[in-house]
């Protein structure tokens, strides 16, 4: 039995092996994502980010022991992916935290992801994980970013389910940065919902809602995922209206209706169809991004390296420009 | 006189308008560029990251005030990067808030950058917009990025110096996050250093710096730049010990001492050689970045939209695995 086949056959210890396999974009990683393909697919992949200090973690911890104590429990796999530590101290004390809550149950996976080298590197690698997890039988991948910045996004776009969780009293300029995060949101988060300035975060999120999807503005209800449909013009389409809901991840108060939530916007976009839209966006990232690897590394490996210092050094001497190196560069190789 | 020639002279409305074009990646943006080049690699360029609510724009501010209130006043601009908002708005508030401290002087020249596309994309046009102030004369251009991302990380390599922001009382997470933040950090501020909770945080910095440069620990100061010869083994070489410096940027105290320890950084890079390593690499970024986006693109126009729309179509069905598509796009393209 080769690796990818125990991982399918429920083997926890090759599950860890391949995951690291896989991290690492090994020849061997990368034939077992091959032979794993056919059979991912099937899980919901679920994105959490939002800005430091809004206690994302203990959320998806939360989220996690929700679906673990349902009447049939789901099996859950938590990516924690921090695109800005090089180093795997965050990392680990997160899974030190989760442990307490989570050890010792076999229905849940719990994995953390450090930078290594290139974004796309992440994300690629994120996405391979993923996919681990998928063909493994885990029916949620909860994908946790630490931050708010475009990696975030990229990383947040290999889901089927966005939520964005934000803490009360954050100050203006976090707001000015959830207008752009607001645009990639499925489901809105206010956790720390018992801190003070609740009101004023909810009432902040709303109007920037509003700014982004005007037309559904009158619809929008409280901790309530609503489908309804298109005023004017798509009376067929369901539209989705992203709900705002409050928790209180370190008491699990709220956190029953976020996963109400959840599962909502799954059925939501398999009603819609936007299930299998998101999911061939999602495969042509992957290949573009694979792609543009594999392109680069083969006209890499074409260009003699003292070639390609002596086209460096005409750069810093200013007497070539970047674009006339590429070109240079590309005439140079027969491509 | 074409647009280059008239940036070269002083031109402010050919400057912005040459901005929005390198912005929007025109071909004539490109040939500007190209033609701008060589003019260009004099300006001290100073990258400023940090967590969202450090008060980063007002500082940046301050550090151009600064630097216009000189004895020699130095041409300043500023970048303003949100790798988060497809929107402008927060951007466009920024610059009103800017507005009034530097407005009417000809010295400064301000401009917001939004996302637009892939990250790839925003990296190459902030590279772009910042030749283009390096040319036209700008002695400093203070790159300013919202969060702390991978992005800001990838914008901040554009810079000779980088200033990580960090405010006191933002919780453990934060903290987290920093660990990896430090490793691109040549001058640490904390700023709102009136605020409760200073000491904590630079102690909490200063252990992060500890365990980032563990052999210049016993050389560290706070509020001020120090360059030491290294202990054993390499004498010669002098070390940068990233100085923690707490300033109240809405105060402007403390940015008299700030921008002594830039000044120095940038004297430290001269000296010690740093300078043209951090040129040549910021220059191969670029060079790479330009060349995986021609080759991307010279290989999409090779491959006929009904057969790259028929490769999606089979991985959706799960039919052929990503890894087998780029082999399989790459056989047909006959590279």
């Amino acid at each position: 039995m080769n690796l990818a086949q125990s991982v399918l056959s429920g083997d926890r210890l090759a599950l860890a092996r391949l995951l690291t396999l896989v991290e690492n974009n090994t020849p061997e990683g990368r034939d077992a994502l091959d032979e794993l393909f056919p059979h991912a697919g099937k899980a919901h992949l679920v994105g959490v980010t939002g800005s430091p200090g809004s206690g994302k973690s203990s959320l998806v911890n939360q989220i996690a022991l929700h679906y673990r104590k349902a009447d049939s429990p789901k099996r859950v796999a938590i990516v924690a992916v921090d695109p800005t530590s090089p180093f795997t101290g965050g990392a680990v004390l997160g899974d030190r935290v989760r442990m307490r809550d989570l050890s010792g149950d076999a229905g849940v996976f719990i994995r953390s992801m450090a930078t290594r080298g290139s974004l796309g590197g992440l994300a690629q690698a994120t996405a391979g994980v993923v996919q681990v997890f998928d063909a493994a039988g885990f029916d949620v991948v909860l994908v946790e970013t630490v931050g708010a910045g475009q990696a975030e996004v990229d990383i947040a776009r290999l889901a089927h389910t966005t939520l964005v969780v934000e803490a009360p009293g954050m100050g203006d300029e976090i707001q000015a940065i959830k207008a752009g995060i607001l645009e990639i949101a499925d489901i809105l988060v206010i956790n720390k919902a018992d801190h003070p300035g609740v009101d004023n975060t909810e009432r902040a999120l709303k109007s920037m809602l509003d700014l982004a999807h005007p037309v559904e503005k009158v619809f929008r209800h409280h901790g309530q995922a609503m489908t309804v449909s298109a005023p004017i013009g798509a009376q067929d389409l369901a539209l989705w209206i992203p709900p705002i809901v409050r928790t209180v991840a370190t008491e699990g108060t709220g956190v029953a209706g976020l996963v109400e939530s959840i599962n909502a916007h799954a059925e939501h976009l398999r009603r819609s169809g936007d299930w299998s839209k998101r999911e061939r966006a999602r495969l042509e990232t992957e290949l573009d991004l694979m792609l543009t690897e594999t392109l680069i590394n083969q006209f890499r490996a074409q260009v003699p390296d003292s070639r390609y210092d002596e086209i460096v050094n005409r750069l810093t001497e200013r007497t070539l420009s970047p674009w006339e190196a590429v070109k240079s560069l590309m005439n140079g190789s027969g491509l």
